[in-house]
């Protein structure tokens, strides 16, 4: 999960997801809007008899907001919350499992801030399994040949594994960069993802409120996104100054017409 | 305002409600249902430019969390969040104006806990303004009349003032008592009240979870407003295990007929 604002709680119940199936949480920085739902959260999770680890990722300064919370609304938890500070200054991994990693990226705003950004790793080749029963291949050989492994049967003969597998699927990629300025130094980073959420609080008549408050216009994001060549562009954020989203929509398109605006309860496919 | 649970800040939009009209919050106890709104409510009100003191009253406990939080997501607000500690273990006055008295209800649950009883102090007397514009009654005095004086006429003769007006109108009382188990001893602190919230976290058939949790039940919460000789009584703070709120209802009824059932944005006329 990406940041945790008031009301997250009772998001998990109306979109019909389960809270244990979370199991990171990865918190962009330490405003109200972006980790006050946490210790609400936390609390729902051990009435609701977690006993797995829960890891949060998050700048330094969230720890002792956390730890004050927990103490007062949770002292008795049956399950670890780990907390692991993570350096907005520098783009490097902060987690990875067998199917992914997530890297930080290094935002500008008025606190300590970074975006995430989740690389899936490569999975294994499919195999063909017309040419293994053909050959036949025993069923431990299986993992190997996904694995890249050739064949070689009886008579010496090497059958190279491109002939028995196809490539494994293509991996997916999301990026997310919120709240910051805009900024260049991110595409090389963000480059070709499947998808970015690029924070855009304002439209592009509102540059100047963008720059006092540390936030991006629509265009603003949408050129990220087109210079980074990325598949998809959602934005989101918006003020509540701006009351006209259409609008910010078609300024964002005018630059990377694959954009779409961000919509509570929203699913989107990678 | 009374406890202010995680997601308050959004109820004051959608009830078409001004947080700038609030000025005093009472927390019942530091459990996250009743306090976690408050620093987003706090960040919000700032947002939206308050400069108005808010006088937060609270058992001691809750003091050093939102000077965390506080200090974390809005190191600088323009306006004063003024923390008065509540001794949940007395009855006392916590607070009084012009109009209200405000009294701590010592409740028994499994943190420090007490509940509030808002009391209407009598206005003044109405004046009879025929009678007023016969004695010609200068305006001057108008304020004396409606404090209670009598008049004396040119000649010597006294008006008694209940001649000049009629009684102040009724005075109304409002108590508020969450989380707790039953207790009697709360009966002659809130004898009479014109409207009595009692918490209801479970049915009768539930009891003994009621006993484990310090809750009460529907039958327990209208017992106490039976005993207390109140004018209505609300039942709410309902258990998610609980899922025939009609059935909570009938139950409360047949012990004390005027009961309703809390709903979430809904007003009551005192």
């Amino acid at each position: 999960m990406i940041d945790c604002g008031e009301g997250t709680q009772t998001r998990f119940a109306r979109c019909g997801l389960s809270m244990k199936r979370v199991g990171h949480i990865f918190i962009s920085h330490a405003h109200a809007d972006h980790c006050l739902g946490l210790p609400g959260l936390i609390c729902t999770m051990s009435l609701l008899g977690r006993t797995s680890q829960l890891h949060i990722h998050a700048p330094q300064e969230l720890e002792s907001y956390l730890q004050a919370a927990m103490k007062l609304f949770c002292p008795n938890l049956e399950f670890e919350v780990i907390f692991h500070a993570v350096d907005t200054t520098k783009h490097q991994l902060v987690f990875e499992d067998r199917s992914i990693e997530v890297w930080s990226l290094p935002l500008r705003h008025r606190v300590p801030c970074c975006g995430y950004m989740f690389h899936e790793k490569p999975g294994q080749r499919h195999i063909l399994r017309d040419i293994i029963d053909m050959y036949e291949i025993p069923v431990s050989q299986i993992s190997n040949i996904k694995a890249g492994m050739d064949w070689t049967l009886p008579d010496g003969t090497t059958i190279p594994n491109e002939r028995l597998t196809t490539p494994p699927s293509p991996t997916r990629s999301f990026a997310y960069c919120s709240d910051t300025t805009p900024l260049p130094s991110l595409v090389p980073m963000i480059k070709g993802v499947n998808l970015l959420f690029h924070e855009a609080t304002f439209d592009q008549a509102n540059e100047f409120r963008a720059r006092q408050t540390f936030h991006s216009t629509t265009t603003e994001a949408a050129q990220i996104a087109h210079d980074a060549e990325v598949g998809q562009l959602i934005i989101g954020h918006y003020s509540s100054r701006m009351r006209d989203e259409a609008q910010m929509l078609a300024e964002a398109q005018q630059i990377f017409p694959n954009t779409i605006l961000a919509d509570e309860g929203q699913r989107i496919n990678i």
